[in-house]
């Protein structure tokens, strides 16, 4: 039995400590560094860079080495969090119990940390292929699936798909497409990234890509769940927040226990993906998804 | 005598072509890619991406390399007016006489086709090394070096700067400060990125970058000069809207006359630092300085 708890803490700490030095930035106006540094180190489950580390330690790679890695991804969602959270698009006052960016440091410097968050990504995987000797080559076929999986084609179109969707009826397939580039994408070139940092084989890359796919539609899938059932203190935003924005969940379409009987298909197959490879030493992997239905927030 | 109006308009067209290939992605929504293309494609100098082909080309390498480099340039700077057009920013109606890409399609488009047209950019880049079989390494500090001079420490920066000095008094070193990051260094990177994508030495580089960093300033001042003299309908703009949003000037701090003397010398020092480069072939580069200081718009 793994401690799996005390594993996301220990990397999320790591993560957050490393982020708190990247952002440490000399020569950037004090403000935009707070505001940076203000949505950067709210907290939170850190689950996309703890899934940078376990993939790449799962293959053979070190923490050192996929940190920077880890950081570059959490900077990418931490970016998406701020312009999500702005008056033009979600409108929200609050996330994780605390105000939201732009209700501190005011609408102009919430678009421009974002947009800085975003810019600093690049460079921060740039660097880290450079520093670590990695293949260079490897470092801009990450690159550019990062600009991919982060962009129009990815989270960002998501979340126009998003934004189209609210007040519609929308189906199960376009319910997925919308959450497979909204937040799939994200979850999925993490582990992508994990696995190449640490040289994976093509067939390596094509199992935990498998995984990604699974966790990262389970993980949407229990969101839309503890969005109905969750306790509104255990989540720290307003339970049924999704019904009261008229967005369409997997719940609604599907019903709860349909909806709860799939995230645990998904599960098992996206941990048999780790399992049929026995190269992939993916005890954590496999935790971490078992994690993912467990939680309550 | 070179005809630099030519030159200009066919290297503009050059990339205006890429550009609409660029974005003529599949599986981005409908509204996303023509936000994006509506403000990408809306003209202007082109001034950037033509500096990185005439740097590229003026050091032996080619416009078929060079060009993926120039229109991510010009990606990254059509997301910063985008986001700068904002109404939490400078709240403009009106770029180059059209309307604002918010005006068109609303805010939270504006603010996801500017990042979805930031994140394409590193993709770009990261793909125009690849195709071009230039050294790996050279396009892992290019997007180092893009998201230090396009991020908190440089174009985003300087952005915050001058929104944090509206209504204060600016003094000259402030207002340079402001200027290197905001607009200076944007036009450095493209001078650099061109150089480096032909394979410039490092004296080159060093040249080069001299000749950019005078003309960024000297672009500014003329800037400056314009919004006070120019004449509204050859601007676009309304004339006289930095004294309006009570944003200091060169022509405020140092007068008319002496701003104008300063530009004339930054040009000739910014084409010394090219002819002194025998290996370099200046031609364009130098034109393309006369012409900054000639223009009226």
């Amino acid at each position: 039995m793994i401690a799996i708890q005390a594993y996301l803490q220990q990397k999320a700490s790591h993560v957050e400590k490393r982020l708190a030095d990247m952002v440490d930035m000399p020569r950037v106006p004090d403000t935009l560094r707070e505001a940076m540094t203000y949505s950067l180190l709210a907290g939170g489950k850190r689950l996309r860079p703890v899934l940078v580390l376990a993939t790449a330690e799962a293959l053979g790679s070190d923490e050192e080495t996929a940190l920077p890695f880890a950081c570059a991804v959490e900077m990418i969602h931490t970016y998406s969090l701020i312009h999500d959270d702005l008056p033009a698009m979600d409108d929200d006052d609050y996330r994780r119990g605390r105000l939201t960016n732009h209700k501190v440091y005011g609408e102009a410097m919430a678009i421009l940390a974002g947009d800085a968050l975003l810019t600093k990504a690049f460079g921060v995987i740039a660097e880290g292929v450079l520093q670590a000797d990695l293949p260079p080559e490897t470092g801009l076929e990450l690159i550019h699936e990062g600009s991919i999986r982060a962009g129009a084609e990815g989270m960002v179109g998501g979340q126009v798909k998003d934004i189209l969707a609210e007040n519609k009826q929308v189906d199960l397939t376009h319910l997925q497409e919308i959450h497979r580039a909204k937040t799939g994408d994200l979850i999925t070139y993490s582990v992508r990234m994990g696995a190449q940092v640490a040289g994976a084989t093509s067939s390596q890359i094509a199992a935990v890509t498998a995984f990604a796919e699974g966790i990262g539609l389970a993980f949407q899938i229990q969101d839309d769940i503890l969005d109905i059932v969750g306790e509104q203190e255990k989540l720290g935003k307003t339970t049924g927040s999704d019904e009261e924005k008229n967005k369409s969940t997997y719940p609604a379409l599907l019903g709860l226990e349909t909806s709860r009987q799939w995230v645990t298909e998904l599960i098992t197959e996206a941990k048999a993906s780790i399992t049929s490879e026995p190269s992939i030493n993916g005890n954590y992997l496999l935790a971490i998804a078992d994690y993912l239905v467990s939680r309550d927030r």
